[in-house]
């Protein structure tokens, strides 16, 4: 039995199926005949193929339903064609460098920058190492790395997944991903929930799956077993069946057995979410991450734009409650007009969130004041929150700015375990807190939530992470969860057991949570979290708790 | 008053001298006259020209006993002769560009390269820019940068100061650093603390104070007073003087006024800073890095090289403990027979310390078999931990492999949030803790190191992190401090007061300490405790726990 990170739930059994192979490094020092020109052209050739190819498999991919993937791969085939590395190769290739070892060195350029940038940058080198493998394999006349064909469904394995393999997959044929590297919140992560494909990241080894090797995949408990039985197949799929059919129970308000009221709340990153939030019976938003208005612009988005993409989002839940988090900018998710004020060799400890506002206070202001206009006149409960908050001071800041704009419900993330520690000095400043599980899991184990061998130490189950969460609940004032925590049905009953009033999480994960709560008492759910904070290890963790939440079997999880 | 972060105590007085101005990027697309080869010579010339520069001022330090610095700048001459560099910069001016703007572009290739491998590495972009503007400067006609020429003694300021800048520096002619960048292990503050000269740095807008203003500099206090009046300049020294008398009489064990014991103990890199250890009455090692014999080299050392340098130190403390920690490497690090396995975009929170060693698990055992040889017949108490532990799994692995190896002692280094927090967790497994506040502090607050624009965040002064200590220091077994805080005397008695049961600093700190320990009972210590972890913010804590310190006037700080 192998075992990685579950990322996506389900059970999928199926041949494997390895993607093509690693395109190698033209050797250094490679030379060409003398024909520069004419090697020149060999390469911009190379590159527009690329592009070109990119351009149909977006289109391809647009045709199936997935204009998110037709975006990544029309963004794609514009770096294959930027001029400044046609240049950069065009020179190589004049210096007397053969084609495949110019394109080669040309991106390893651009590389080098983009994986010094930080965290958001960084992730996009997966994207331009395709295009370059792409390139140099034309050139060498290599297969070109990509999703392999079959007559039949298949368990798709590789070190990682990019988003040209995944935006022509058709979900028909794949019944598994598995992955080398990545986690949570990777690519392959990201599209196996949306495909709704059971999903295993992070499994090291992955690769050296021989291709045709039958095997079961349980997306829920992150593990692989090759050359499965029938017994064990048979188990894993009615205990998956058992779930689905509890889930379709699975309505109403989220609360726990003997009525104790815990509103469930969606995640979302923008207007295009909404939908899946009211399908999947979301309360409210608990998240709303404003970063995606700011991206990619040489400015910020108009007070107009902001408002309308707001207002679009409050006015979906009349009856509810949206809590919109404040741009969480910072050399994580850098903005060509808010640069970092320095060189930052790890941005996730860097200047970020409300540290980063702190500098231009202009951008806050504008920010709340949008919010403000676009709540005038909804029914909705519109509170606003700031991330990355250290202290009580950094809170009174933001509490001040949110009054002065016309908020009335401020708030806190609390992501920096000094701030979950002192939750008691920060609770007097604001109405609420909403825990970032992920974040604060990161910094309490001090463990990169990038880095595949570290997983284990990325764990909201570590026994650390449930006692910076315990002073947060119990400051004295509302405190959600909208970290990955939520959406793990047997720690959602541990976290309310804490004292958490709201879960928040990525609209698919609702129905089997809301059912999970509904299983269980407040008191069994308090005496999981008491068991869970006296184990010793993540593991011990959750099974301890495990054993007081006995309606979690019947859900398969 | 300006307000920095003192890193080298002390109080200075003089005018300002700035560094002469950056040299200016050469514009974009510059171009030369045609002749490749002239322009080729002509840039070979001016690195030439550098490097012999460098050579020269290496040999000016040696002169004057500063063989470190000696090393450092013949390393950087190397770098400006790299035959790598060269062909990038020819390269470049075959394509038509101008010898000045083909040198920048080419250290900007391996700057980037830099910028992104890690803590270590980063660290030295500020020599190869610096080389880089020398090269330049020579290109474009313009001044090299350095220190200036002046007949009086002077306020050196600059945004942050190079090796070359400092190795030739005559200590009776610098009164005081301050610096823009910096914090309190950087170059400049390590220099200033070698050559006895008061220090601040992290001082925004410190290189707008016009040359020739003179200005105050207290390098304990962190402050820098522009236009002094004589009342104040004479109250400062006085202050100074009174705690340097003082210092006179602090000698014997650590103690505090009531005669409860608390081992004042050194942290050293290696043998050679055993001599400063005991002038300054450290009662052993607290922390001996390992590091310096494995950095910069493609094999680890030999058995018996390894061995050799632990017992050097070991004999000098015939009565007293020495505590070694194994190889902390990693990503920050990097060494060339240990890569890290994969990208780290955030070093800081990668496979670092233990967590590297558990994939190299032969290079602990030789680390470990040559300390458990080197201590064999000697009377001094070998205590031997692991960086970078992060729960009891990790804490009892690495026992294990001591009992292995013949170490009686085992012990851990608490610097992730999450080891504090579950310190009762890893006592079982091990002999004693020592706390790294430093990273402790970094990872608590989330606040890097290394950025000076988060110093406020990056105070072991924070309640959260004494939050953090307290339970390591109560968790049963003997628990050190070898972090910046234990050298600042008031936190060296707050963290008596938490529990902890010993200290160990830099050497030149140890006198300061011991006088500070010495003034103050048991009970004030603890009160001074209670009152810092009452305390809302890190200024509050640090102002709450002097109330409860009288004796620390006296002494001047």
């Amino acid at each position: 039995m192998l075992r990685g990170a579950g990322v996506s739930p389900g059970v999928g059994v199926g041949p494997v199926r390895g993607i093509a192979g690693a395109v190698p490094e033209p050797p250094a020092g490679d030379r060409h005949g003398g024909d520069a020109a004419a090697e020149r052209a060999t390469a911009l050739a190379a590159l527009e193929a690329v592009a070109t190819d990119l351009e149909e498999r977006g289109a391809r991919a647009a045709e199936i339903g997935n204009t998110d993937g037709r975006d990544v791969l029309n963004a794609q085939a514009l770096m294959a064609r930027d001029p400044g590395l046609a240049d950069d190769v065009g020179t190589r290739i004049d210096g007397g460098t053969g084609a495949a070892r110019a394109v080669f060195e040309a991106f390893g350029v651009y590389r080098d920058m983009l994986a010094g940038a930080g965290e958001y940058m960084a992730a996009r080198v997966t994207d331009l190492d395709d295009i370059r493998d792409r390139a140099v394999a034309r050139l060498l006349g290599l297969p070109v790395p990509g999703v392999p064909e079959s007559d039949e469904p298949f368990v798709l394995v590789a070190r990682d997944l990019a988003p040209a393999d995944t935006a022509v997959l058709d979900p028909a044929q794949v019944v598994a991903f598995v992955t080398e590297e990545g986690g949570p919140t990777s690519h392959t992560a990201i599209i196996a929930r949306t495909m709704g494909v059971p999903a295993v990241v992070a499994l090291p080894g992955a690769t050296a799956l021989a291709d045709g090797t039958r095997v079961l995949v349980d997306g829920s408990a992150g593990t692989v077993r090759p050359d499965p039985s029938e017994t064990e197949v048979t188990a894993a799929r009615s205990a998956a069946a058992a779930r689905a059919s509890a889930l379709e129970g699975s309505t109403g308000p989220g609360a726990t057995k003997d009525g104790h009221r815990v509103p469930l709340l969606a995640n979302i990153g923008g207007p295009t979410d909404v939908d899946a939030a009211l399908l999947n019976g979301a309360e409210g938003v608990g998240l709303y991450r404003t970063e995606f208005l700011f991206l990619d612009r040489a400015t910020p988005p108009s007070d107009a734009e902001q408002e309308d993409a707001y207002r679009k989002v409050l006015e979906a839940f009349p009856e509810g409650r949206v809590v919109v988090r404040t741009l969480d900018a910072g050399a994580d998710k850098p903005l060509a007009f808010l640069p970092p004020p320095g060189e930052e060799p790890n941005p996730a400890l860097g200047e970020r969130g409300l540290r980063m506002m702190r500098r231009h206070p202009d951008v806050q202001a504008a920010q709340l004041a949008a919010l403000a206009r676009a709540a005038t006149g909804l029914t909705v409960k519109l509170q606003v929150m700031a991330p990355m908050v250290t202290d009580a001071d950094e809170a009174a800041f933001f509490a001040a700015a949110c009054r002065e704009a016309g908020i009335d419900h401020p708030g806190v993330m609390i992501e920096v375990p000094a701030a979950a520690l002192r939750a008691r000095d920060l609770a007097p400043e604001v109405e609420f807190f909403s825990l970032g599980t992920n974040d604060l899991t990161q910094y309490a184990c001090a463990a990169d939530r990038q880095v595949g061998g570290l997983a284990h130490l990325q764990d909201p189950w570590q026994p650390a992470v449930l006692d910076l969460v315990a002073p947060a609940a119990s400051a004295g004032i509302p405190c959600g969860v909208c970290g990955e925590a939520a959406s793990d049905p047997a720690l959602a009953c541990v976290l309310v057991g804490l004292g958490v009033t709201s879960l928040s999480m990525s609209a698919p994960s609702l129905p089997l949570v809301r059912a999970a709560l509904a299983r269980h008492t407040l008191d069994e759910c308090r005496k999981a979290a008491s068991a869970a904070r006296a184990a010793r290890t993540a593991g011990q963790a959750r099974d301890a708790a495990r054993a007081h939440l006995p309606g979690l079997t019947e859900l398969g999880v």
